[in-house]
């Protein structure tokens, strides 16, 4: 065969990588669990019934189906023949697909929610750090294996989430030391008013995805797609005033309590963030009333997280309120809300900002020269007194020239080798030398626990 | 649509399974980097000509295949066609499915290795903690999507990497409790020997197969499988004879080197067996001539690793040195010895010997009871403080009936409540309820993390 590779948009993490990948997952785990957050898991593969219909046409399209087993075999064949003519005309195929790669957390936690709603405790707060597989075209920083980190709160509609939500975020940025982060807020239903005063409540799909453009293509483009969508001069420019206002959180409630006078579903909306501004008292948050999100299910208070300004990077999480997170699977009436974070922009945000721990690197902090057969067996009591200690050290796999063990530990970045040969063996002492400062001392075997517990870094 | 299921063969696997499955990954990943092994994860696809051809034809099989995308598309018809044909002759079809998702962690590491041996440090020890996929019929304790956890060093012959391996799984046991476990050794090398001291080496993979079913089917049925592999009567004496061997490991020693006198090849593995036992110092450890382990690229010695007598279990790991990891991948030349714990079965083991830590479930600590928007401000600022402390906590979700709020931290097994209405406000001092011995007392706000800090269990 050809030189080995690996699919297109997949990628694989050696040690250094998967460190860094850790601090941020580890952190942000820590923090769920410190929110009272259980975690779950769901199987990589769904039944393709669970996820067909559930993205859109475009989100069906980029779900990676599992080919069924054993179709080479006759008794198969008919059925296989029948799966490809749908197949081909581009329907869903039991006959060759039944299973498909998840291609979200949601609803994978939503088929599981209505397969359990009996034994689980409401409010149901989960958080789910998994792979999920989208078919899309790999560019930078878009892959087609993807860790999502997720949390969500279902069966209630309070509020209260929303905020622990919001503290959520600050805590988990915080303790990535990224302090100078930004939380944006909005309400869809500030969105759903802002249709109603625009004559079209029918409209609120196309005005939410328009918005959602206005940082990628900028307002006069979303001006142009507005009317294209049969919105008249009038209604667009009532956006347009909408889209300018600006100022402190107080300013922009004020303006909006101005524009949507008497509304109800815009007082519902302002009710909600001024309820979230209030009880989180944090300065990162702020209301972005051109904040929209995409996706079709928010109904409430929408998330977006942002990297520091010095960063130019996109959004680094996000998140929402919707009504009905189950129904599609038969279970109506659970609302929900939740937030995700975006792991992978984040390792460049702190890669950028030099934020990851020095120390994270978790290698040996020993190397054990090999000195003979012997002598091993001395070294390899030593190392299981020093592993005792949670002392991580490793011997060189054979005996053979000095220079080429002092070369490995110093590849491997291993800061201290251990020499233990016949007359070391005779007087009960090791050499230590520290590989940074090139200086070495005699230490008794019964002391090198208790030296290298005293110079771990 | 129908009531959500999951696909035969896989497990959603909720908290209180998470916390105990994570104590031993998270036992067993610790192990791993005491001794100097460095994690790697690949992705879950590989291209399906990475995985093809390389276990066997009943593996192949078992690969689960995952479909291109487009294929619905008109201009890509022809090529689906041209692939189906392929697929029901039971061919390798690029054309209908380049991926499959990966059937164990060996195929995808020596992939890796081939693609970047020129950057990495030899010997490369490296352990992997990942989900694989086999499209097996699903029965007790075998699962479709199940968690290998693997740890192997390449490019180097030494037998201190066996030592090794035989330490990390008896530190890895004794840390999860299992001081009883045992390690089975023996050399393919010793096997070789039997082969051709039975006048056919040429025979050497029927006679490990056959003795490799011995614990399943008994003596008899191995000695007929022999002779319907056209071994002779004095052949399948031969062999009887060494699979009689018993006693201390000197006792079986001292046989073999009887029964092989004068053979090269089990002189080699008798030494290699003696190397690592006069290494390791470890009871735990035993020479068992019956091992054979079933796959066929092992070359030297051979692991299998046994639950305490008291739990009626198979294998709980097992591994071997084998001579060329990467040949098939175009690099040759690269030698290995590998180990793998058996996580699912590991599991069913501390579940039956009660091994768990009681402390695992890692739920919230407090529920602060919801006593109205305005309280819940002040709650919620000593919930951050709190949590700064890293002490878990929530707060009920709506202001509500006490008795709804004192049910819902039972039935998630919250140790205390706290209170903090109006009254406890203006005195600055919260009630504290602990719920196992149903005592409350006031703390003021300013000591309750002291308070948590020292009540936690």
């Amino acid at each position: 065969m050809g030189k080995p590779s690996i699919p297109q948009g997949t990628r694989d993490f050696s040690a250094a990588t998967i460190y860094k990948r850790n601090f941020i997952l580890d952190t942000i785990r820590a923090v769920f669990r410190l929110y009272g957050f259980e975690p779950l898991e769901t199987p990589a593969m769904e039944n393709l019934d669970t996820l067909m219909g559930k993205y859109g046409d475009e989100g069906d399209k980029l779900i990676f189906k599992v080919l069924n087993n054993g179709l080479s075999d006759p008794k198969n064949t008919e059925k296989a023949k029948a799966g490809f003519e749908k197949l081909l005309q581009g329907k869903n195929t039991a006959e060759l697909t039944e299973r498909a790669l998840k291609y979200d957390l949601t609803i994978p936690f939503a088929r599981y929610v209505a397969m359990n709603h009996g034994q689980l405790t409401f409010p149901y707060k989960r958080y789910q750090v998994q792979p999920v597989w989208r078919a899309d075209r790999p560019q930078r920083g878009r892959y087609r294996e993807f860790t999502q980190c997720d949390a969500d709160v279902v069966g209630s509609h309070s509020l209260i989430n929303e905020v622990e939500l919001c503290n959520i975020y600050h805590t988990a940025f915080c303790n990535m030391g990224l302090r100078d982060y930004a939380l944006k807020i909005n309400s869809r239903k500030i969105l759903a008013a802002l249709a109603e005063l625009c004559g079209g409540a029918d409209k609120l799909t196309e005005i939410t995805i328009a918005i959602d453009k206005l940082d990628k293509i900028g307002i006069d483009k979303v001006k142009e797609e507005l009317a294209l969508k049969g919105l008249d001069t009038s209604q667009v420019t009532t956006i347009e005033t909408y889209l300018a206002i600006a100022g402190s959180n107080e300013e922009k409630m004020a303006a909006i309590q101005l524009l949507f006078a008497g509304n109800e579903t815009a007082q519902k909306g302002m009710e909600e963030i001024s309820f979230v501004l209030v009880q989180t008292k944090n300065a990162n948050i702020s209301l972005d009333l051109t904040l929209a999100r995409g996706l079709n299910y928010y109904t409430g208070i929408i998330f977006e997280a942002k990297a520091p300004d010095t960063v130019k990077m996109g959004s680094i999480g996000g998140g929402g309120r919707y009504d009905d997170l189950t129904g599609l699977f038969g279970v109506p009436g659970i609302p929900g809300v939740g937030i995700s974070f975006g792991v992978d922009r984040i390792y460049d945000v702190l890669e950028e900002l030099q934020l990851f721990p020095a120390d994270l690197q978790a290698g040996s902090h020993a190397l054990f020269f090999n000195m003979g057969a012997d002598e091993s067996l001395l070294a390899l009591q030593q190392m299981q007194l020093l592993r005792e200690q949670g002392i991580a050290c490793e011997i060189f796999h054979e005996p053979g020239k000095m220079d080429k063990q002092f070369k490995y530990a110093e590849k491997k970045n291993i800061p201290f080798v251990v020499i233990i040969g016949t007359k070391e063996i005779e007087e009960g002492e090791a050499v230590v030398k520290n590989l940074q400062t090139a200086t070495q001392q005699k230490i008794p075997f019964i002391r090198l626990a208790e030296f290298f517990k005293e110079n771990k870094q």
